[in-house]
């Protein structure tokens, strides 16, 4: 085939690509309320992938808010650009660490009880287009909270508030309900050829 | 089993997960340069997830570049919020928009190439701690650019810049090479579901 035909036959191609797709976004219809989006697995990308969409929010001009619930004492990243920017997102954290380190079930349940009141009043507000919840699915893994409470709070949000829920290992019942559940899976990483995590890229 | 019997269980398990913890932190080493991260897979949370981990990078002062491959013409909540912020991020766009739009091939060759000159000085040039190539894998698909080229202008950052791919369909070679692969599955999604890809969460 000459290059010339090539490229008639591919002009031809995205002709039919393009009304397609034009076909089938004029059957599709606009969220009338915000979304449920769960991003679990092993893989890495959930938590990030959810700092990448309040990047998106804020660049339209949305309200966020953030729940980190198993990352408080940790110096990462994004608490660091977010601190940067106050006026921006409404963060908070759990402030415990990670469970290993506290070593207190009792101690993280209490933390887990206050991030979760501090979430549902945020999803309830009326007053954040995208809440990102990091990390629960890890605190209802533990049974730190219970999931029908939680997933009450979720399904009760503000119909214009989209809620992201992150970490491994997310409940059915939360799989169930949610608009959009992602499973990132790892196919290779580096931590498998004993390679830390790397700062700006992990944490 | 009481309550205090619970705790003190638990304890002693978080004690257990931690000293297993640290030992396998001990034995892992310092990535002594920067990684090669793809992903990839038609699961949401790629492009996102590489935004999010620019804001990592960024909350910790390292310098980042960035080229879009296909979303040229869109107007994105991305590329609004780090236009409010031009100082943060080195940004280039491959300018056609989406190839079923443009409908000339070379034409898209043409910018593919540019945008790939642009991407191998970013790479090569020591400047950046993190360079994101967005949906390169979409253009080595299309065969615009010949991925042995793309291969070894990845394989020849400096040591110092880790690169993140994005995108469909990443090539064998691609993965082959990677210090990273995640796939990202989608479970459910709301496009199933008739909706449309929403502000703030999509695009």
């Amino acid at each position: 085939m000459s290059a010339d035909d090539q490229n008639t036959e591919h002009t031809a191609q995205m002709k039919e690509v393009q009304a397609a797709h034009r076909e089938k976004m004029s059957a599709k219809k606009e969220a009338d309320k915000g979304l449920f989006l769960l991003l679990t697995g092993d893989g890495k990308g959930k938590s990030s992938s959810a700092f990448g969409s309040i990047i998106r929010a804020l660049g339209w001009g949305h309200d966020v808010g953030v729940v980190q619930y198993v990352k408080g004492n940790w110096k990462t990243g994004e608490r660091q650009f977010f601190q940067k920017f106050p006026d921006l997102v409404t963060w908070h954290t759990m402030g415990q660490g990670f469970t290993w380190d506290t070593q207190d079930r009792e101690k993280d349940i209490e933390a887990a009880r206050a991030a979760w009141d501090i979430s549902a009043k945020m999803l309830a507000s009326g007053e954040y287009d995208l809440v990102v919840l990091d990390e629960l699915n890890i605190v209802l893994r533990y049974d730190y909270l219970p999931v029908e409470e939680v997933l009450a709070g979720l399904m009760a949000r503000h119909s214009r508030t989209s809620v992201m829920v992150t970490g491994r290992d997310a409940k059915d019942e939360l799989r169930a309900e949610a608009d959009l559940v992602t499973e990132m899976t790892p196919i290779k990483h580096p931590f498998d050829s004993g390679i830390k995590a790397k700062r700006g890229i992990d944490y």
